[in-house]
């Protein structure tokens, strides 16, 4: 979802090519999730951000994120990019619900709304995913990071966060009633 | 989102062929909206459902339902659409949430999913929308049915329905809580 | 929340003749819970119903329910009944927001709504429980049944669920799109 | 739900004594209505709160919030505080959906949960209520007041909201999508 992003390990049917064409020309779907720890009675106390480098080599943090492929289900999607962003011993309490307690809208042009993807317009199902093992994140990532509910919000961590995401983090804390 | 649909008014930057060629390689963004009418105290009274003739000339049941457009708000398109499948005296009351309250997936095999659309693998997101003014299809659409909750699920009007819309309009009334 | 359930353990600071007074006086805080098993992928594959026996010796269904206690929170109420109900091995997954998937009325008159409870006038936030271990209910229900989603919706099984909870499975399956 | 609060002016079958007697020993049933300004396509563009002077004189910000009585609906309740404090011309469009956006719960102790109200425990279902009409408090309440989303939030009308609702505000917001 952004130039952070890695690489589209399945680009479905579509060349490189034909993705860079029709991500000019139609609103991608993705699936993100908002990886979170739980207390016994359910209440949130941790929230888990990815950190990755960039083509600059700055550091940027980021969630679980990714495109939902042709022929695949958005649930499959999700299950699909957990894995791959956290690896195989996370064990992500998928929802049973298939609705997004948001959708987040990113646009490749400043001021067109909340979230900015320079590369494409992305429409994206956002879930809270409660994750109950242990991470490891693979591919590009370095390290996933396990901060508290305020600590995910505060100033610092907002600016860090790709894409307006800092927003998104806040909506899901709020979501959630973790925050004073 | 089937052959019953109107011919897409505005297809973006993608030609009518390079939609088609798309459709195959890409799961398409759709919004769709099951109009109601409340009572005062927002219990829903009646649910709304398109008459269409399709291209054999026998008639299908639909909802409002369309594509969401490069660069274009998940609220614009849903606001276009239920304004060119209702007309403009409608007065559709949209939602201050951008969450669906569900996320049908359409695929174009049988077996795929739920939902069904030969033409292509469609998500969507599905709003239930009060509509208090009056409605007056326009385009394809021969009339707009308004039906008691009960009477919007009966196994006839569900029948009816293109693509498996039937689990769609039991899923909104029992959202709702309309249904005993 | 029927004559079919467990005297409650807890009274808070009310004496049972105190709350006896109050039942016709206030509308109750009940939770309720749907207990389900889950596919990796989220999507739900069995619902467990509760079979307890009546005064009258007949036998119902039901779901996970009781009341909120004073000074006690609606989290640890639901985590309290889910431990009564279904053991100390279940291993409930408890939802990250407080917000319930639907609120159900229960009145002690017919006609007054969809629920109805003999006893008083309860309000219940239901919500739908993942559960991932052993279930082994304690008290007085006699067992845990695991129907699919299509059984649990059925005629013969809503018929033998109390109160109209029926309408109530259905709205849980609905919203986690079980059904077609 | 605070000393603030119009005096009970259905008390149901209750007397005042008998309340003040329950309040100590049960969860009190609330609905609570944030009221908004949408623009066409749903999108909240100002948060009503209303003034009220609490018994010493000082000023408070709150917002429509009371009591569910004794066989009274959930909706009838919301319609009922709705009309009471805001007046019969607002016009508020009742949610179709009876599952609030979050639930709050109001304990008398400091420190039990994030909200509090020293007469008693009380569980609120929380609702966003988009009000298309003129606005008259009724009552006590002074006036109400309209802010743009980012105004609602901001620390000094937060210090202003009683009972720790300056959370439910942010919640609110977040929930519609309407914060950067």
């Amino acid at each position: 979802m952004s130039s952070l992003g890695t690489p589209d390990p399945h680009p479905g049917w579509l060349s490189e090519e034909d993705l860079t064409h029709v991500r000019h020309r139609l609103p991608l779907l993705y699936v993100e999730a908002i990886p979170v720890r739980q207390a016994d009675d359910g209440s949130v106390t941790e929230v888990g951000l990815l950190l990755r480098a960039d083509a600059g080599g700055s550091f940027k943090r980021t969630i679980v994120s990714g495109r939902v492929l042709y022929a695949e289900t958005v649930r499959a999607a999700l299950l699909r990019h957990l894995e791959k962003d956290l690896g195989p011993m996370a064990f992500p309490r998928l929802p049973a619900s298939p609705a997004p307690f948001t959708v987040a809208e990113y646009f490749p042009l400043p001021g067109m709304g909340r979230f900015s993807d320079e590369r494409q317009h992305a429409v994206s199902l956002v879930f809270v995913v409660p994750v109950a093992g242990r991470c490891d994140p693979r591919q590009d990532a370095l390290e996933l990071t396990w901060l508290s509910p305020e600590e995910a919000v505060s100033p610092t961590v907002t600016a860090e966060l790709e894409g307006g995401r800092g927003a998104l983090i806040r909506s899901a804390m709020a979501h959630v009633g973790a925050l004073d």
